[in-house]
């Protein structure tokens, strides 16, 4: 084999579910695009690997110091959505309907997996919230047991400081569970019904 | 959303089979890779579109004028197996149970596709065939209209050349068809059935 298409299926095949099936598909099709279309790939991948900064108020990935939407004076500073991953800032932006601000954990606390509180950037959240002007914290994590451990955690470290340090109480919520639109009873689990039904809304 | 993830993103998700989701799981992995790691990825992909050859004699992917396989002298020359693409190259290649020679064409001959028999390297392949010492050519093309059109136009210009300027008759013979090893009747379609009893073999 071509030691040129070996390398570029070793590369490739090395992505997350990527493999040398794949990959070899993904090198032949190079070959029907533009040299330099391909030469924009190459350098888009080393210049945001070597060029993305972390923004050093909210933890998203960011071009400069502070990420776009921590810079924006039109959105509301006194609102924080906690959330695990930049994927999730992204999800929750498509749906154009928060104007806040987020806070990047960069992970969830899992034993299991050794990450523990001090590997996630809580205290900056907290270092966030005790400078002042933040009405609100909403946790957006996932219902696993990790996320309700990180919420639980978060919850009792903001508790503390705002009872101690802040007059104003910095009011804590969760985005709302439920039976997603769309979504059939059939299909959801017993434990989002049972919140269903607990939690249901007067009409 | 941070410009350099936004270009990446959109870079990656021009590539087959990879859609914007995809895309951001992966820019976000290459945050977890080394720099070094993702300047190799980023330099074989320009490398391998910039400097990938054909081969002269088979049309298959080279890193020089002739590739590995036709500049092996332990191969047999006498024999040349014709597929459609360079996967197919590797796939019997995988086998270690061929020791010939290889002609790419490069495509099928397609007419809703567009794909004439001047597009592919048909004209190669005759060619070497002109030139003497090729006692076999193996068709090995998919079943499928296309490929089988494909086989009786070559068979058709091989029977008309070799009859006429070559005195050495060239066997032109294709691959097996049958239930493959492991396959369950179950699954195989009828065509595939009937040819497998009808080309049965004696034990």
């Amino acid at each position: 084999m071509s030691k040129l298409l070996d390398q570029v299926v070793g590369e490739l095949s090395k992505l997350p579910g990527i493999g040398r099936r794949t990959a070899l598909r993904l090198a032949v099709h190079l070959l029907r695009v533009d040299r330099e279309d391909v030469g924009a790939l190459s350098e888009s991948l080393s210049r945001f690997r070597n060029d993305i900064k972390y923004c050093g108020r909210c933890n998203n990935l960011s071009d400069d110091d502070l990420c776009p939407i921590c810079s924006d004076p039109h959105r509301d500073r006194g609102v924080v959505c906690v959330v695990e991953q930049v994927k999730d800032v992204i999800s929750i932006e498509n749906t154009r309907q928060y104007n806040g601000l987020y806070h990047v954990l960069g992970g969830i606390i899992s034993p299991m997996q050794g990450i523990a509180p001090s590997d996630l950037k809580i205290d900056l959240l907290l270092e966030n919230i005790a400078q002042g002007g933040i009405r609100e914290v909403i946790l957006a994590l996932n219902t696993s047991i990790e996320g309700e451990t990180t919420a639980f955690y978060i919850t009792r470290r903001l508790a503390a400081q705002t009872g101690e340090e802040s007059e104003v109480p910095v009011r804590i919520s969760s985005i709302a569970r439920g039976i997603g639109f769309g979504d059939e009873l059939d299909y959801a689990d017993e434990l989002t019904i049972a919140h269903a039904i607990h939690n249901r809304t007067t009409l």
